[in-house]
């Protein structure tokens, strides 16, 4: 069953072919960056929309502003990607250049983020085939949580598989699009503005068009640039020369997010598009599509399944993404040991389950509204865009290598850009930005909580370097619980005799005279071992047991081996009929002083 | 958090002061039976009502019919109480009687019986407070099966605080059903019959009344007699004399029984009520109580929520039989041993939570209704009733005790009746009551398939009697993986020091510089102690280690014993933080051949 679902186990040595080639990465890393553009312009005329239908004209120039916003920041994350070619994004630079809290910080706030993408992106993905098929709109919750168990497992087979099964659907995204964009530019040089064939009704407007709407308007809209950070917080999954194919990459991949926002933005303005009217509408770009390749076409049809399968991919990003950084974090001590450990197809099984189950939980509680979740995900995003770029800049001004000064500049202005969007977007949006504000903090207080432990288990376990340890002189018995008499006692105590002269069988027991009867056939058959009947009228097994060894225990130098015969399974229901006595009793004797607990597996023949 | 849910523990003395007055084993036991007359009438209109509202009238005439029936069962269970006073009911009759296949066939029916005692009476307790409150109509799953985990809970806590919180409810029920019987009868003597205040439209006849549809009628009614057998089956949880106090509850519950049932048909049919009209519809018990308490008045809404709380009691019942049978199933290997295991409030956990999650599951799935539940659970009733009674006759043909001939008529009876019932419910009742006849001889088989397993291993495990066992004669050696040097390595490399001469430290690294001046420090703090490097270039721990031992394992006489420090934990989350590693050696060594994993717990000061 295992094997189906999550597919053969890989060895060690397969880890490099595991490496991804420029178009490969660009379909896995950058669904979550090009995606955006599927509700990015959405987001910002949901807000110019309050002033009324004249104002949605303004969208274009606040797209231009955030393109603008994403080149700074892409050129900024390409020297990221060649300062920190070993990945780990916004916590590596923040770890290096400003010490823990910061890089915490920023750990939690990516953590987040993946969740939050997974979430976002899935619930955009479930809207778009909502638009295409208004029937499966009320099964909202249900088509997105299904979603991310189908990603999850597939994660679970490891990543080069994603790769195959994900390349073809984000070009064809990307292609689709841009035919979109390009049929319907034609068509507006050809003959001017282009009466909207689908679109909402003209509300009337709230406020007028002002400069805080405008900012609020670029705050929504920034959520285009979610995801830029992926490429370079994956360096070294590329093929050699890791940090020059990631930054080719992430290249082309800002420009292709630039075209397709600028585009659909400038396209849905002329086509005269609103955004979705309530939970049932049409997204923006349904509603483009439809007006471009005709409202029931072939073509209209074919979009929304690209949009849907590429805004999965995008979540698939964050599959990437979240165990790699866990691991990292794991392997520093912020955060469990388990988070770092490979399964057998060399994926992080921990982290990526984890993902799973935290987005599933919020697209059940936000009820599948990619509008409700995009706030909490700008938020974070923004706030780890700026530990990045102010780390950078720190780096450059200690570093002063050649070209520094230009390097400084860039990386000074994204984080100067992407600070002040972190901000507006953190006021525009509350509260629901605000509670981003207290879970990465949280979070970063666990990390460091994990990190005290660890580090208080180093301290006390530590041996001072001069001490020299001598042969230990206490001495040990060995003391074999006997249900009754078969090979796998006879195996234990025999086990018990090769390590040590002093074995006892103890032998728990309501019925005095069958212990009795036990006794003399051990005598017999395990000559020199003596048997104990532990008396239990009420036929508990491990008190007796425990309170024999307690009030027989001596000399403090005495240490206490308990031999368990463990039954090795051959089938998955043998463990639901075996072991479960010999379960009980390690769990009570694992911990009790003294007491070290020496289990003999057994197989039936 | 387990200490609030479910108690402190209790200490095994404490058993014998669990045992049940009769009073309040009325309360426990005797629920189920009685509180069948809630929904026994209801079944019976169902069926007549087909034939038009003039048919209602022979319900009087079917109702009498059953009595009867009741009469001679549980005269049946009284001489079966007496007999078999251990408690076990049908199995334990049968298994004396007619050997393992019969008593496993039994054993099967009466646990789905228990199963589905959960199911109807909670689904029927949910319906009598929707007919108070018709806005709950629609959360009837939800309520019950919040109800059912509520239940599950209250038996964890142990038997003793059930009957506490139980015992009133059930008196309540009896009194108030008996006041409104005879409040009812008494304007039925003052005024004749009496027009029905609320109660269905007289429907159009679908047939006519004939034999086919009585003997239907009759089928449908004898879910009156499910739980007579619950008392007979708990001989053992009365206090002494045990089998007198039990007949004597028997005989009392019966009576009462039988007073109900007739009484509310007789009423019913007075009053003009016909069966409830679809899943929202009132119930007969509610139509009855609202035509003598007034529609409006405390009465009617008190005596709903009583009758609701009687219908909890029942499903209870089997909260106390279901996990008790499994245990003595479990003795006899015939069910995984574990459930025979008593939890820490002497409750058997194991069947007390498997019950709870398969009744909730039935509850789902069947929509809460009990009309579609019952036929399921008649069928297996009468499958139990039938092999209890006809081993009943085996054993006094067996016995010929002093009066055996009048016992054997009394039972010979009680078998004839209860297996025609049980043939009649399966005919008049397919397909639904079906499913029965397809899960009790599943059940059946994996039981005797678990009997298999255990006798397999009891086997294999045997040892010759006459098998004189010497000394072993072979060696052994101890490996220690070391990640680095700290107090838990030493105390584990000194335990291995303890019990052998042959201690050998691995160390598994991808770093050989680190791990050589890890060797350096060992060999200055652990003179004596070699410590073996393994290489492992993609950080693997588990497979190289498994390697080296196979590797360096010669002799065939030689045990490897592994030795692994176990962090004994101290908080829960500590589970999370720490023996991930030691975790996953564990699973990977114990079964390997010739191999001992030996746990050195340590703690942190």
């Amino acid at each position: 069953m295992r094997r189906i679902l999550i597919g053969r186990p890989l060895t060690s040595e397969q880890e490099i072919g595991e490496r991804l080639s420029k178009k490969k990465a660009l379909a896995i890393f950058s669904s979550d960056a090009i995606s955006s553009s599927a509700y990015a312009t959405e987001e910002i005329l949901r807000v110019l929309v309050v002033a009324g239908s004249a104002a949605l004209s303004a969208s274009i120039w606040v797209s231009l502003a955030i393109a603008g916003l994403l080149a700074a920041v892409a050129t900024s994350y390409r020297q990221i990607g060649y300062a920190f070619p070993s990945g780990g994004g916004a916590y590596a630079v923040a770890r290096a250049n400003f010490g823990l809290v910061a890089s915490v910080v920023a750990a939690a706030a990516l953590l987040v983020d993946y969740v939050l993408t997974v979430a976002v992106s899935t619930s955009s993905a479930v809207e778009q085939i909502a638009s295409a098929a208004p029937a499966l709109a009320p099964e909202r919750v249900l088509i997105g949580v299904a979603a991310i168990a189908l990603i999850t497992l597939a994660n679970l087979r490891g990543v080069r598989e994603s790769g195959n099964i994900f390349a073809i659907p984000t070009y064809l995204f990307i292609g689709g699009a841009l035919l979109m964009i390009g049929l319907g530019a034609a068509r507006v040089l050809a003959f001017g503005g282009v009466a909207a064939t689908t679109g909402t009704p003209s509300p009337r407007p709230l406020e007028t068009l002002g400069i805080v709407l405008l900012v609020r308007a670029f705050a929504a809209g920034s959520v285009a640039l979610t995801g830029t950070e992926a490429i370079a917080n994956g360096v070294q999954t590329f093929q050699p020369p890791e940090p020059r194919n990631a930054a080719r990459t992430l290249t082309a991949m800002a420009i292709l997010l630039g075209i397709l926002f600028v585009g659909i933005t400038f396209l849905a303005n002329r086509y005269g598009i609103g955004p979705a009217d309530g939970p049932q509408g049409q997204t923006v770009i349904a509603q483009l599509a439809a007006a471009v390749f005709g409202p029931d076409s072939a073509g209209f049809y074919a979009f929304q399944v690209v949009a849907a399968l590429i805004l999965f991919l995008a979540a698939n990003t964050s599959f990437n993404a979240f165990p790699r950084l866990a691991a990292i974090l794991a392997q520093d001590g912020l955060m469990p040991r388990h988070f770092s450990f490979r399964g057998d197809r060399l994926a992080y099984t921990v982290g990526i389950v984890l993902l799973g189950l935290v987005a599933s939980m919020l697209v059940i509680v936000f009820g599948g509204s990619t509008t409700a979740l995009i706030p909490l995900y700008s938020v974070g995003v923004f706030i780890a865009f700026t530990i990045s770029q102010a780390g950078m800049v720190r780096h450059w001004l200690a570093e002063r290598g050649p070209g520094w000064v230009s390097r400084l500049a860039v990386n000074g202005l994204g984080a100067a850009l992407t600070g002040v969007v972190a901000v507006v977007v953190a006021a525009a949006k509350a509260p629901a930005s605000l509670l981003i504000l207290v879970m990465v903090p949280a979070l970063a207080g666990v990390m460091l909580l994990i990190r005290r432990e660890y580090a208080a288990q180093l301290t006390e376990l530590a041996v001072r370097p001069d001490a020299v340890i001598g042969p230990p002189r206490r001495g040990e018995r060995v003391i074999v619980p006997v249900p009754q008499m078969n090979r796998a006692v006879v195996q234990a105590v025999n086990f018990g005799r090769s390590i040590s002269d002093n074995v006892v069988a103890v032998h728990v027991t309501d019925d005095i005279a069958a212990g009795e009867s036990l006794r003399a056939a051990f005598s017999r058959q395990l000559p020199g071992v003596p048997l104990v009947i532990v008396e239990s009228p009420y036929r508990a097994l491990v008190e007796p047991l425990v309170a024999y060894l307690d009030h027989t225990w001596q000399e403090p130098d005495l240490i206490t081996i308990v031999v368990l015969p463990e039954y090795v399974a051959r089938h998955w229901w043998d463990q639901l009929l075996f072991n479960q006595t010999a379960n009980r009793l390690k769990r009570a004797l694992i911990g009790h002083p003294n007491t070290v607990v020496s289990i003999v597996p057994y197989r039936r023949e």
